[in-house]
């Protein structure tokens, strides 16, 4: 049985009723299951996580899609989040008995569907497109839905599927593939938010450091802080040990030492088994050594 | 559905088709999976690995008996490990939604009903002893089968269940429970043994060391590598992460550092995943972290 995880993110998180609704569709979906959701008002935002396998996962997110387009109307919505779409983004993850190419396939099909149900544009992102202006979430969604309309004007801003004009109230979708995202953040034992900026500088792909690190540099105020939060976008090419001995050792130029890490929300067991192999040094180690694989 | 883990070992290895029939035996028991098994020519004893709940692992145990008692006799058995019976040992093993508790109150069933229906002596061992001169498996052992019959006749070493004599030919049975146990090797940087021996000698709860640690000196001939060969019997209270840092710090001591580690066989992956905790210094994480998890 394949396991494909989705994370759909829905432009409402303050009322509470509505954010039920859209956790109800998704549990009525025959073949998918809601592992986890949760809001943030400040954002206006709520994140869903649900699992299950290609028929499964496709079915939740149509039936989201109906319950958010009905619910939503961004010409009024408010909040922090940039945002794009009513159901703004929507990324399949491979995570077992799956391969990347099959949550691609499986990205298209919804999308066309979406477009061909909803009249909403889709614009495909990460390993979904072939489109090197649309590989990055932050690159489509730039100027947001008030941007969008002028946006979609120029040709090279024409949707993978749909219409070539916003959906009035929803806006457009960002449907895609990706490797399981891990949310890390590295504190800092110093309140210099220089530091911590300057260290993220350094690791992100986006001005020279690593291929696969999201990082900015933020002040926990009320702990005085300063910390290293990052996205790690594929643990298997650039993995978390990797990452952290690269941030400890950009900190020891500044006379700062690390005061802790933290994973914030899931990560695979197999990110952090590779950081056990490194610092012990474990040779001929493999995954069907790990005793919970044999019980599967 | 609890998963206790099973892992008999048998005193035979050199006949492949009576092996064989000893895991058709576990096979066709139900409600116990068998994962693995492995027979050693040498030491003349294989090792069995199943899996199921208490009800399935027990009935595969006492299939195993049956026909272990009816194919070996210990008499004329020779092979280098040391033994005390046809079924040597059998330990229960708590792996998921079953507590040690429960795996001690299996192995002291098990153990009564082997008494009584093949009249072979048990001794209980490990969790499932309150004897502490019947905790290790080696004390139990000393002096194998042929030493049996003589010892059995001080009071002392009445067995737990079943008759004060051996068994003509299946000698006595050590039945108990225990945490998984991890089969871990440090090789050092040098051909020096006795660097790898003094460093055992440093580490293990025999001589002064940690509790939840055996260790002994090895050579690796063929490699001219010198072996810190472990088993880490509680990875919960004794961390691998531990183990591996105070042998780095002892071989210091010689100018010795560490080639490289390795786990023979199966871990857990909360084994590995402490290590990564550690290393990184990742605060407030927890198994629900790890998507595996979740998935289940």
């Amino acid at each position: 049985m394949p396991i494909i995880e989705c994370i759909p993110n829905v432009s409402e998180g303050r009322r509470a009723d509505v954010v039920e609704r859209f956790a109800e569709a998704i549990r009525s979906a025959p073949g998918a299951r809601l592992l986890d959701y949760s809001s943030d008002p400040s954002h206006n935002r709520s994140v869903f996580t649900l699992v299950g396998d290609a028929a499964g996962v496709k079915a939740a997110t149509l039936a989201l899609f109906a319950q958010a387009l009905a619910a939503i109307d961004l010409r009024t919505h408010r909040g922090e989040h940039p945002r794009l779409g009513a159901v703004d983004v929507v990324p399949f993850v491979p995570i077992e008995g799956v391969t990347m190419e099959e949550c691609v396939a499986l990205a298209k099909d919804v999308g066309a569907e979406v477009a061909g149900r909803f009249n909403v544009p889709v614009f495909l992102y990460e390993d979904a497109s072939n489109n090197p202006l649309r590989k990055n979430l932050e690159d489509i969604r730039r100027g947001e839905f008030e941007g969008l309309a002028a946006r979609m004007t120029a040709p090279e801003w024409a949707p993978d599927f749909g219409p070539a004009v916003p959906h009035p109230s929803g806006g457009a979708s960002v449907i895609g593939a990706r490797m399981p995202l891990i949310a890390y953040n590295i504190n800092l034992n110093t309140d210099r938010l220089d530091v911590a900026k300057k260290i993220a500088a350094a690791i992100r792909q986006s001005s020279g450091g690593l291929r696969y690190v999201k990082a900015a540099g933020f002040m926990l105020e009320d702990r005085g802080v300063a910390q290293v939060s990052m996205n790690l976008t594929n643990y298997g090419k650039t993995p978390i040990f990797r990452v952290f001995e690269m941030v400890k050792r950009e900190a020891e130029r500044y006379g700062v030492s690390i005061l802790e890490s933290e994973i914030v929300g899931l990560a695979p067991a197999a990110a952090l088994v590779s950081a056990a192999e490194f610092y012990l040094q474990i040779e001929r180690f493999g995954p069907e050594q790990i005793l919970e694989n044999k019980l599967k």
